[in-house]
Parts: C-alpha cells; structure tokens; sequence
C-alpha cells in the first residue's frame, strides 16, 4: 500500500529562529509591523508499507532519527493512504 | 487589533525540490521505502493592524513582495485575531 504523510517540524518555544528573525526584519524593512516569525518545516512524504499501523510508526521513527533534532524541534504529523 | 498568519509557502508542481531529494536520499540510506519527498515552508506571523480584511490584505502583500517566489513557489494563508 501507499501512504503520504505530511510532517511538520517546529521549533521548541523559547529556541531561537534565526530564519524567523531574518524574516521579521526584511518585512520590517518593507514597512510591515510585524511582531514576531517562527519559520517551520512540512515535509511531504510518499512511501509503501503494509498498513496504516506500520506507516505510522516508520513515520515516527523517521521523525526521530532524521527528520527533527529532540533537543530544539516539536513535530506532528497525520499519515493517509493514497492512491497507488 | 492583534492578527496571525500561518502561510505555507510549496513548491509549485514540476520544481526540483533540492532540500526534499536531499532528505530523501538521506532516508533511503537509513532504509526507509521512500518515494518522493517535498519540502515545504510554514510561516507564523503576529501583527498589529485594524481589521481583518487589512490583515489579510498585508498578508496577501506579504507573500507576494518577500516570502514566495512567483516563480517557483505556490503559497495558502489563513489569518485570525489573536488575543493582544
């Protein structure tokens, strides 16, 4: 079977963004009056596996080892099948 | 009033996604069956402004102006009041 999943990583409140505060201060300099940017990432990931279950925890797995750093990311992701 | 915005900004159909073969690749050579990964980019913006409809409109300008690339880059926005 095959599944997409969609991952967003975030980072932990309190990390800095530097993305985010590049962001902040280009909008700024175009005259926006912005507050704050947190910049996060999605990943779209299509694959095979046997079932929902298993595509579920390789999602998780995958966030683990690869995908977030436990130290300064939070993620979430939803996993569905998809059409082959 | 206090508005955010959480745009995510993809790449259009058909663009090389560097970052996304990258990951891929990576995930390949710790055995996961993937077949295609995507990258994506979430911004999550706090303003000040005067009304939703003026939210939404410097959002819109937002976009255009700094955070996608007409290009290459498709963008969605959802924009709601925040408390102050």
């Amino acid at each position: 079977m095959k599944y997409v999943a969609r991952i967003e990583v975030t980072l932990k409140p309190g990390h800095i963004d530097p993305e985010g505060e590049t962001t902040r201060n280009a909008l700024l300099e175009l005259n926006y009056p912005v507050k704050s940017v947190r910049v996060s990432k999605v990943y779209r990931i299509i694959f095979e596996t046997e079932s929902i279950e298993r595509a579920k925890a390789l999602v998780e797995e995958m966030c683990r080892r690869l995908l977030a750093n436990p130290v300064k990311d939070d993620y979430e992701y939803s996993v569905e099948e998809t059409e082959p």
